[in-house]
This record gives C-alpha cells, structure tokens and sequence, in this order.
C-alpha cells in the first residue's frame, strides 16, 4: 500500500466500508490460523463461548446487543485478495506460501452459530453466543464478534438505565455525537440507545441509516449570531387565522411589554439578540417552535422572550413547542419555567400554554436524573450527551471468547483467579419462569441433557459453591438459544429496530424490580444443573496441579 | 428508505464508506441553516474557534489529534441526493424547498481553516483550529469537526501519558480492539495511540490501513486446544546448522527434564497440554517465538515448558523472542522468568537468553505501570487493551466550537458559569520559549495586533484574573496558527503518520517535566495580551446585565 493510501480519512472509511472486514482482528488469530494449519489441525473442530463475566455499571443485568451485526459479518467473511497480500508482507517470511491459498478460500460455512436473541436480558457466565465448527475458522471469529458485541450491549445497557431512572413518561433524546469515540462510535451510541429505549437522536446520519427519529433545536451560536430585532430582514409570518403575512416582531415586542408587567421581568434586561434569535428561527419553524432559553440568563431573559414570541406565533394560530435549557441548576428553573408557563396559561386562557414541552440538557448522567427526580422537576425531555455515549461510568463491556471443547473433548482454562475459570463443554441455558411470570434463574446444562421440564422439580446448583443448591418448580421455561446461521446463511427472520426495542422493554419487564433497581440490586441467579455440575468439577479436579490447594 | 437498508451492518458501512458525511451531524445543524437561510443571512460571515477548557486525565497537557480527518471532511463536503432525500423527509413539510437546493450546491470553498499543527501540545482554551467563511457553511461543520477532534486528541494523549510512564526502553502495544467503542473506535484508538507513541497495535486492519507495526502472539485458547505431545502431527523442524528435519518434540521433552533439576520445578506438575501448543508453535514461527506462560501456572508449568521449546530451538539454530504473562502479580512474575532466563543464560553458555523480552499484558493503565515501576520489574513491553482505548479514566474530551465574530463583529456568550465565557474576536496564538528552549507560556492576542516579537518584555496577562499578569522576555517565539485550507484545498503538505508521531515527542520535549508529571503537575500557562484583555473585558462588560454582580 502506497504512503499516499496509507494515512488519510478517505482511504480509512473506503477500507472500512461495507461491512466489517476480516482483517478487522487482532494478528495473534492469523498467527494461530497459521500454526493450526501448520499443525495440520484443519479438520478440528471446537465450540467457543462468548460470555462476560460481570454486569456493567454496578448493575445487575445487561442487554444482549450487536448479534445481527456479527450474522453480517459471518456472511462476508472472507479475505480480499489485498488482504492477502498484506498479510504476505506482515507474516514472517518463513511462513509456508500454501497457507494464504487456504486462508483466501476460508468462509463462514461450516460455521455453527447459537445465540440469545438479540435485545433480550442476559447475566453473568450464560454465553451470549456458542460458535461450533472448524477450529480455525472459529478462532479466527473472535476478535471481531467480540468487538461486534461488547459495545453494541453496553451502550444498549446504558441506555436501558437511563430510561429506567427517567421513567416511561420522560422523552429521552441522545445528544452525544461530538463527544463520541470516533465518527462510527457515535453511529453506535445512536442505534442502540434507540434499541435500550432512546426515543430519538440528533445525528442525522443514524437517522438516515437507521430509520431513527431525529430531534433537535438550535445551538447558543444561534442565539449570539443576533444583536437586534432591527437586523431581521424578513420579519413577517402568515396569520392561519386570515392568510395575510403579520411583522412577528413587532408583535412580540408587544407581547414583551405586556408579559414584563405580569411576570416581574424588567424587559431592559432581557437580550434584544436573543430576542431577535427568536423570532427569526420562529419564522423559519413556526410550527415546530423550541427555544434555546439559557444563553443569556433564563429567569431575566430567555423565559421572558420565549413566552412573548410564542403568544405571538400564538395569535397567529400556531402552537409553539417548548424550551430547552442547558446551563444552570435544572430542577429549579425547569419549575420555574413551568411555573411561568402556567401562570401566563390562566391569564390569557390558554390551556395548552401550562404543558409546553420543556427539553434539559447539559451533561446529564444517570445519577443526575435520580438526583432531579428527588428534588422534583418539570422536565419533560432529556437531552444526554457525552455520559450516555461514552458510558463513561464504565466504558467497556469484558465480553470473552472461550474455547470450551475441541474435536468433542471438553476443554478447560484454569487460572490462578478463581473467577476466571471457564465451563467446559458445550452447554445449553434455559430461563425459568415463576407463576407470576418473572424470570426465576437461568439453568446453564450440558447440550446432550434433556431439556428441563416446566411444572417439575429442578435442582438448580451454583456453578462453584458446592453448598448453594435450590429446586425450582417453573411455570414455564425458555430456551435462550435460537440458532441464527448454519449452512452458510442466517437461520432466523431479523427484526427491525423497532422490533428490538420492544423485546427490550418485554424482557426487562420479566425481570423482578429489586434486580433492576439503581441502588443495591439484588442479584439475579445462574445455576448450572447436577450433571453439569459435576461434570465441571469432575474435569477441574483432573485439571488441577498435584500439590495444589484448589 | 426501505427497512430492509434501514437496519444492517452492510448498509451501515456503506452509507458510512469513503468518507465522513456531512449528514454526520446533529440535525439542530441543518435546522440553524434553514433559519438563518430564511432570515436572508447567506453571505453573513462567521468565525469560530474550536478549543476546549480542561487538559484531560487531570493532566496538564493534551496533544492535538483529528487535524487530517477534519481537512478530508472538507475535501468532501457536499451533500448527496440522497441526503437532500433524506433532509426533505425529515424537515417539517413548511420547509421551503428552495432552500434544498441551497443546500446541495454547498461546499466548503469559501472557508479557511486555520490550526495549530497535529500532533503539538496544546492547552486549554488556545483554540486548536479557527474556522473563518459563510455562517451558514461554518456553523454546518461544527458537530463533525468536534467528532472528529474531540476522540483523535483525546486518544493520542492517553496513549504520550502511557509513554512517560513506561519510559522510552519499555516498548508499548496496543491490543484494545476487542474493548474499544466499535469497529470504527477501534481503528481510532489503534492510529492515535501510535501518533502517541505507541509502538505497534494487535489490529490487523489499522496496520494494513496506517502502516502501522503489527504484533502479536497467540492467545489462552490456543494452548488449551491442545492436550498432549502425541496428538501433534507435524514434529520436526529444519535444523539451521546442518539442514537436517529434527524431531522438536523428542529434543523439548530432553530439554524438560534437564532443566527441571536445574530450576527446581517437577515436571509431573508442567502442563503437557501447554508443553506440546508451545512445541507446535515453535515449529509454524521459529523464527519469532513468544509464548503465552500463564495458560496453567507460570511458575510451575509456563516457564519450564518454554525454557525447555526456547532451548530446543536453540539446538536448531533458532533464538527465541520471549513471553507474555496475561495474569497474576506481574513484578513478581516478570522478575521471576528474568532470574530463570539470566540462570539458563549462565549455566549453558547463551548470553542473549538473559535478555529474552518479557512482555505483560491483562488489564494495565496508567497507574498499573507507576505502581509496576515502584516495584520494580524486568518487563520489556507492555499490552495494553481497555484502558487505553476507551481513555477509561475519561473517556471523552469537551472540545467545544464557539461564535466568536459575525460580519466582523465580535460575538461572546456570558454564561451563569464563569468558566463558560467565551474569548470573543478573531485570535492568534504563540508560543513563548525561554532559553533553555522550554515553552513559558501560550499568548493570545487579536489578530489586529502586530505579532509579538522575540527578545522584548512583553506583557502577558491572566485572561480573567486581573491582577495576574506578568512580563515576558521570550528567547524565540512561535507563531501556532498555519493556514490549512483556503479556496477549496489543503495548504500545507501533510505528515504521515510517523512524522506526526515524531512531532508530539518533539513538542512533549518543549514542555518542562513539571507540567508533565503524574501527580500535582504545574499548570502551563495561558495567556492574553493587554489589548486582548481590554477589549474582551469591554465587551463583557457592555453584555452584562444591568444590577447582576458579576
């Protein structure tokens, strides 16, 4: 590749386009295809798990995103011929020339994938998905489904504990473009805080690709582009009423005077730019009217001037929308502007006018929203931005990718931490039900055990404390897994965004509320079944070091 | 568009290819054209400054990132049919349509960028870059400017943070992709970390893309594959000296127990499962053999098993690379296969075996290689995934883009927070050296003003404070803005990859070891001219609020 190629934004986003690459991995895959395919392991088989190990955010759950985005990419699977040339040039020379023949004839075929559905609530050590099949092509998987997942579920996550602390008659909005972590890292954060239960975004490009709604008003640079009313070239807007174009500002200033005496606002202190900022984006959007109110100061000025222009929109037949407001202390001015906006409702009788919408912004995280809500606000519409983007409490996910059987043989990694001990074997989970209808535990067994029965008496065993045993008697069970691509093509109808967001909200409301509560939550249990459970012991105990205390 | 595009990775990236969009933005963007467009301000000219208010990572410095992806974007600054589609959609149907055929025939020809090269130091509130041109075009670059900006700076710091901390005889890879924020993020993290003096990534795709250094080895699951030496097919390996194909297996094993006297390890408790993956690997590379010895247990298994393959190889001709240790107390660890390797070393004779490169990976950030260095280790290179690529310590950095002239008059936004004031009017900036060829300090000044000049006592005042200001006697000084883009083009030659990499060390030695130090650095000064201050301070002044106490 040229030097002229290698170093600049288009080459980068043409490499990168269409769909995820192969190359889109970490070498150490490709080295270890190499000494496989060296090791003339190419007809092994293996089945990899990939789980993670504890819930984001202090939280006790997660939710499953990114599953179609790797269906994608298993259907594209397979190295360009460029690919192969720098590969060539990136190997060590010693490297047979016969492997990259192999590799460029390597496809996601004989790939076996199972997976939860996507958008579900899934927990700590239940695999997300299982990949089964040749050993190579697997392995060579890992690094790209883990990317695929990690961040589509943790800002999904995120976003699902937004909504929860917003409750479900707050409008949640996603702002957060500019501070995202890169141009397709803020395409993400937009798609699945839509999926976790955003009602829209403000990047355009996630719309178009996406179908998401978008929202958005104005920025303080708008506001500041403007000195005075006298600047405005085109003043007048058409009154529904009567078809004749009205001077909107001359009409406002009207409203001012007269709102300055009911509301005790000194009308020589209010901005006569923002004013006029006002009255021109009205002109432009008079029926979508929402007004940047903060940039000079709300209780002196932005109020003041936002009521006057939407009286006068008002008196020409149009309902304004609302405010925003994005500096300053928000559960008190969010009552205040209320407040105002009642008070102006009853004395010119306008009902609609208490109800305006009122939008708050200003890096909004998930405490601050508890925060406002026990201060008790009048917000009706979050703005968030850099928080709930970068999930900055916690910026990734640890999802792992693990081999658990190799050619029918279950494999084990064991490790001087306990906790990062695999489960061998290939394994099937289930959900168990109570009568009420929420979720009891999730029961992990090996897939050559018959499935568990509804209405019977389970033992449910704690992967590791060999004292936490319960029987559960389930009203009904859910297999997780679905298998999504065999034979080279995806096994199960995709639903659309919209579709993945309901199951959202469905699957969470199968979860106990003390699980998703923001304080404390309680845990919500994996069990493993009496056979799997010894099974794995049975295995560690053959695993582990003579001379060990394990 | 149908839903069938509306929701897959393939649509995704090809929406996203080539290059950024200009529909990568937030619609408030388009909404603020449409208004100012109705209000007749189309050849309004604007200027707007793109800083940010505070160094990240409680650091004191911050290295500028994202100037080349921001000179692409304008390069291609134009919106496509299908944007405009999308637009008419999207925008409310009162929309004038001649306004989007204003839209399409947009392009950044009339703005001029300026900025400080990419890869300097910068400090807060020293704009990075200043964008001059048509209110209307400027104001539409913001949110992708910011984006692009915002995570490339942010990134390109982590990663020189990393690199004071390792010290420049510790060698730095980046193996986050896995964690990172998106495929997108990933290729970010792997391009700014080199800029910030990384020395290679594990991304296959950011090396074939950036001509970066590619590294890596093999992972835990390639070790537990396998379980004994019976099972390898391919045994031998071409000795160098003699051209003859030799059983490696046969003469490893030899090795085992020769040395498990000599080290005092029982080779009943080494792992034969990690004994013949390390085997297998030595025989694909053994060339550049690194061995992952923390699959079963470093001390009891790993490091005998690849003492004994690193010591067959040797019999073969070939030197080994070294190891890598993913778990458990890595001072200790380290410490411990450095004793061993220096005791092999010495006991047969092969001095470079002392000096095998020990690299640690598994979880690290900045504080893991303060806390590894006050303990002393014999590490040589550091993996380093998480923490780095998703900046976990903050993962987002404020840049903001601010109106600071329209029509040639200058524009401030006050705010409630002091902190959020803007610096109104159209700036230089220069960079003041002492004679030790330190940076003293950054100095604003309008760009009316003459140049500052070399050898004169020039006052330097505190941009809000005012009695903070002092006399300067610089020794040379530097102006930071370049023209990069005028009439339509890129100005300045741009430096690949390795030269902006270069730069930011060049520029990180400028600045005194205070202000770079972990703990309590001093903060770099910033500073304004007395016509600056004045003038800034006038304005302030007249735009507040008549009885506010400010």
């Amino acid at each position: 590749m040229s030097v002229d190629e290698s170093n600049n934004v288009h080459t980068r986003l043409q490499v990168h386009n269409c769909v995820v690459q192969p190359l889109l991995t970490d070498l150490y895959q490709i080295t270890m295809a190499y000494a496989y395919w060296k090791s003339e392991k190419t007809s092994d088989t293996a089945v990899f798990d990939l789980f993670f190990r504890q819930n984001p955010f202090q939280g006790e759950f997660t939710i499953f995103g990114g599953l179609e985005e790797c269906l994608r990419f298993l259907e594209n699977f397979s190295y360009s011929d460029s690919d192969i040339e720098y590969l060539k040039t990136t190997l060590p020379p010693t490297i047979e020339q016969s492997f990259f023949g192999y590799l460029k004839e390597l496809t996601a075929k004989d790939v076996k994938l199972y997976a939860i559905d996507e958008g579900s609530v899934v927990f700590p050590r239940v695999p997300l998905i299982r990949v089964e099949g040749p050993l190579i092509v697997v392995q060579l998987l890992e690094t790209t489904l883990l990317t695929l997942v990690n961040f589509s579920s943790l800002m999904a996550t995120n976003a699902a504990r937004y909504r929860m602390a917003a409750g479900d008659n707050v409008s949640l909005l996603e702002f957060g473009l500019r501070r995202a972590q890169g141009p397709d890292g803020g395409l993400s954060a937009s798609k699945y805080a839509y999926i976790g239960g955003f009602d829209g975004t403000s990047n355009l490009l996630a719309g178009k690709m996406f179908n998401i709604p978008v929202k958005g008003t104005h920025a303080h640079a708008y506001i500041t582009s403007f000195s005075n009313p006298s600047e405005l070239k085109n003043k007048t807007l058409v009154n529904l009423n009567n078809g004749k174009e009205q001077d909107l500002i001359d009409l406002t200033l009207s409203w001012r005077t007269t709102l300055s005496n009911l509301l005790h606002i000194s009308e020589s202190q209010a901005s006569d730019g923002e004013l006029a900022a006002l009255v021109s984006f009205a002109i432009a959007f008079p029926e979508g009217f929402v007004a940047l109110i903060d940039t000079y100061d709300v209780n002196k000025s932005g109020i003041l001037n936002f009521c006057a222009v939407a009286l006068a929109l008002n008196d020409l037949g149009y309902k304004a929308i609302g405010v925003r407001i994005d500096s300053g202390d928000l559960a008190y001015l969010s009552n205040k502007s209320r407040e105002t906006f009642v008070k102006v409702a009853n004395e010119y009788n306008i009902p609609w006018f208490a109800n305006l919408t009122i939008i708050a912004s200003n890096d909004i995280n998930e405490e601050t929203i508890w925060s406002l809500n026990d201060q008790k606000h009048s917000i009706d519409c979050f703005g968030i931005g850099t928080h709930l983007v970068t999930c900055q409490r916690q910026p990734a996910l640890g999802c792992v990718y693990k081999l658990v059987e190799v050619n029918g043989t279950p494999r084990i990694k064991l490790s001087q931490d306990g906790s990062k001990i695999t489960m061998p074997g290939k394994k099937d989970a289930f959900r168990l039900y109570g009568a009420d209808g929420f979720a009891l535990i999730d029961l992990l067994k090996k897939s050559v055990e018959d499935p568990p029965v509804a209405k019977t008496k389970l033992l449910c065993r704690h992967p590791f404390d060999q004292k936490k045993r319960a029987f559960v008697v389930p009203s009904t069970i859910k297999p997780l897994y679905k298998i999504y691509w065999e034979n080279g093509r995806i096994m199960q109808r995709l639903p659309d965004l919209s579709e993945v967001r309901e199951h959202v909200k469905e699957s969470l409301r199968s979860l106990r509320p003390d699980i998703k509560r923001n304080l404390n939550p309680t845990p919500y249990k994996v069990s493993v079944s009496d056979d799997l459970y010894e099974f794995m012991h049975e295995l560690w105990m053959r695993n582990t070091p003579i001379g060990e205390l394990s």
